[in-house]
């Protein structure tokens, strides 16, 4: 029985900004992040406080997060990596915010440099500094499914580390197909595994559609009960070098799909369209998204 | 209960190259065709009998057939729209051919200026032409989803239309989603619909990606027990005029998603890639298929 509501956690300003390239302009990302919000996006993760030096695309953090925009029902958030990462963010005034980590030890080494349990550790020590300033956090768990350097993931590693986060106070949790490698069958077996201990309510799936099989994975989730995805704008964060290699699931095509499907998001496909495009003249190019380029054809 | 096994039907060298723009040169297709034929593909359709004036991309249908190689266990078919292409055909020596109608009136009138009732009558008198020669004949049922001037097409029609196919000697139907603007619960609804009268095993699917839901749809179809569906590689076929917009669902795509799926096609990826190079340097051109892309940025 498929839920007749799904809510879309557009992460184009994060996910897909601090992976292309090009640094966009502060000014730019604003324009980006209203209109995403104009679109009915009630969840907007807007940027990250890493180190400058490791994200400098997202070096603006502190400066865009004052100046984003104050809307009603409108949910912003920022990655946040340890200690040093919250103080940023809560001087910034944000009240959502992310912390991350993987499912495979080897990419969660050559990410962040630390030991799965050392990355839990971290945010035993960022969490209940987070708590008093009336914070909501979120737990990314990459290469829920297949992991670049190790292959598949077990599916009772991933819903180990869900635990444990969901332990520590984290309201939900985004389980990411980071390299896009996963089909349906891997939805059913590790997202089923993880329902038998965890409600639907509390996970997230964040696809990538690198292989193409992103809406597969969506109507394969859709089936067990999922109702949070994550997507950006125009599928930005895609390999720029790779034309036509796709990043995050387009927010385009998974609200194409659902409103076809008679799913309920709330979210103007169009105006996501126009959010898009403010990116795709910023950074010259054309994006991954299906529904973007073909809104595009249209238009010209 | 979905099938462990799938068949996988290439219209790459005609439904693709149809769409293309650019005239390939005969030879180009016929390496194509044999490098696809050596991926493992069982079944491709190679080219159509129409008049030339109408596709010039194909009028070179009569050679190709008769240079076409002989290799054991493959299936070549072409599409013959009336006696004149079935004529050619049978001096071809072809034994596999396709008729082609649709389930909207409007577009049938404006592709092939003809009624569906038409269409039939003309299928009528082809259809006994061709079984002495020993023929096997596809149907096609061309908007089987949504029509681009009539909107939802009702699935009470496109049943209808497959009914008199099979009726008149027609041994599978390919059922078309031209505009690509399915998504699963349209396969839900309109497949499960006809699988009521026919069995699943009569019933090729032809998704095409112009949204991005193709795969979703596959998946939803083999949730509904149908085994084949129509491919082509690299996914040409597409507007050549939009980059990034998408024609048939690639070959490669499907070959990726079933391969992790665990369901066997007995098709090899990294062979379809070859055949799918031979046409984008032939065009001279990216081509839409994300796993194209994909190996694409890795060979390079």
């Amino acid at each position: 029985m498929i839920e007749k509501r799904v809510n879309i956690f557009e992460v184009g300003p994060r996910d897909g900004l601090q992976n292309e390239s090009q640094t966009v302009p502060t000014s730019v990302k604003l324009q980006f992040i209203e209109t995403l919000a104009q679109s009915g996006l009630k969840q907007i993760e807007a940027t990250s406080f890493v180190h400058p030096k490791v994200i400098p695309q997202l070096a603006d953090a502190d400066e865009l997060v004052k100046q984003l925009p104050k809307i009603p029902g409108v949910q912003f958030s920022a990655l946040v990596p340890n200690e040093k990462g919250l103080e940023r963010a809560a001087a910034s005034g944000i009240k959502h915010i992310a912390v991350f980590t993987a499912a495979s030890e080897t990419f969660v080494q050559k990410n962040i440099r630390m030991t799965i349990a050392e990355s839990l550790a971290e945010f035993q020590k960022v969490i209940p500094l987070a708590k008093p300033h009336g914070m909501d956090i979120r737990g990314y768990v990459s290469t829920g499914f297949v992991c670049p350097y190790e292959g598949n993931v077990p599916k009772e590693k991933v819903r180990e580390v869900c635990e444990k986060l969901l332990e520590m106070g984290v309201s939900q949790i985004s389980i990411g197909d980071t390299i896009g490698a996963a089909a349906p069958s891997d939805v059913q077996t590790t997202v089923g595994h993880i329902l038998e201990k965890i409600p639907a309510s509390k996970i997230a799936l964040h696809f990538h559609d690198t292989y193409g099989t992103a809406l597969a994975n969506v109507y394969a989730a859709l089936q067990l009960g999922i109702t949070t995805f994550d997507t950006s704008a125009g599928g930005i964060g895609g390999c720029p070098y790779a034309p036509g290699a796709a990043g995050n699931l387009a927010t385009e095509d998974l609200v194409y799909m659902l409103d076809r499907m008679g799913i309920q998001t709330g979210v103007d496909l169009q105006k996501v369209f126009e959010a898009s495009n403010i990116i795709a003249r910023a950074l010259n190019r054309d994006l991954p998204s299906r529904q973007w380029n073909r809104l595009k054809s249209q238009s010209t």
